[in-house]
């Protein structure tokens, strides 16, 4: 047996999501038509993560096992003849063997997630699916001072999908940081942690464009987390604004 | 009568061109529905260029006559309104009111077009439709080299779609300047002209594209221009990386 540990990116507009569905149309899917072809055998790959349909991934970890006797494919190999068969939007980035135990969701020590906004008067025609057009000012220094509020360990019930909220166990995570940086007509939201919650990240960027409204305050980011009340955040945004930007090992 | 003078943006990839057609699924049809509708009377517009299927336009100009009896709408109101009724992948940047006897093509003075290559080793999944992936190292000052010889007033015949030739009375064309420019993983192709041929700004950046790749020399670029022999020229390269960038009037 050998273990793969393959670093992808993808555009997620025509994908229902990463993970595997009976009659889907998802990149995992996707993945595994192709390397199942590839190395000669049936392969079922595990993802870094789940993420949600039209989400695209700058950086998306994925692992698999497969028996080398069926395929001496090498990594410098796999990554050309995978880019061959893979459909233009998604791309394999490197490849490495990695230890048997090696499981890209388990060993995942955290993530980096972005949230795009295209701040044009005018909506960008070459980045419709890629970004949320929001065509007013974004007050950085603002946001940058509630992102503080929502940085470390917290409950974050408040920021999740209600009918996810039921399977967990626990809905306290860690936000390690929120970086907000101004590039043109883009602002880009960067929120890493050592976990997120369904939906989470485009709850925590949608109550800072409530803030930026004045449509919240500090103070009912500070309830939302004291209380896991859904109310005292801010709005689910659209997911074609949100990539997979990082994952930490 | 009142004469709009307007300015646009297109993602051309889902459109079978700017032209109008009888069954087709154009820029041209799209803005003409729209416009149509919001001044209350049958509109057709006059566009400064044609463009082909899956070509882009970052600044595209049209005017269109209309009987101001039948509406009363302002430039400003039309730019929010038409946004407000085309698809994403169509934007109005400007309107203004322009002289009755301004006609968007016949009164354009020039046109500079950009060819956009993207030469990152694995494909930019993000820029799937926008750029031509071509994974190889650009020579920036030989290509800039290898331009001075087409800029100029030049018989073009061999940079020109074969049967739109016929057609034409001449095929002498001024390009009055190419620039070449590298940005991180893109390499940007500008070339400005008074006039261009069917294919023209594919066929010049598609021969540089070979000179790059010594498929074709300095000799085999002035033979082209002397001759209009098509086959000393290079490759007519895919619509998705060209975009017309500007229109001078």
């Amino acid at each position: 047996m050998k273990n793969l540990k393959v670093t992808i990116a993808y555009n997620g507009f025509a994908y229902n999501g990463y993970q595997s569905q009976p009659n889907g149309n998802t990149v995992q899917d996707r993945l595994q038509k192709s390397m199942t072809e590839l190395l000669n055998q049936p392969i079922t790959i595990n993802g870094c993560s789940r993420t949600d349909a039209g989400v695209h991934a700058r950086e998306f970890v994925f692992n698999a096992l497969y028996d080398d006797r069926l395929s001496s494919i090498t990594p410098d190999s796999f990554v050309r003849a995978m880019n061959g068969s893979l459909p233009y939007d998604i791309a394999v980035l490197s490849c490495e063997y990695a230890p048997l135990d090696f499981h890209a969701r388990f060993c995942a020590k955290g993530k980096e997630y972005l949230y795009l906004v295209d701040i044009s008067k005018v909506r960008n025609v070459f980045s419709t699916d890629l970004a949320l057009h929001y065509p007013y000012d974004i007050d950085v220094p603002k946001l940058r001072e509630a992102a503080l509020l929502m940085v470390g360990q917290h409950d974050f019930a408040a920021f999740c999908k209600a009918e996810a909220k039921e399977h967990l166990k626990s809905t306290v995570r860690t936000v390690t940081d929120i970086r907000i940086e101004k590039k043109h007509n883009n602002v880009e939201f960067y929120v890493s942690g050592d976990g997120f919650l369904h939906n989470m990240v485009r709850i925590i960027v949608g109550t800072m464009i409530y803030i930026n409204e004045d449509k919240r305050s500090a103070e009912d980011v500070k309830e939302a987390l004291e209380t896991g009340n859904r109310e005292k955040a801010g709005k689910t945004l659209p997911p074609h604004g949100l990539y997979l930007n990082k994952v930490f090992y």
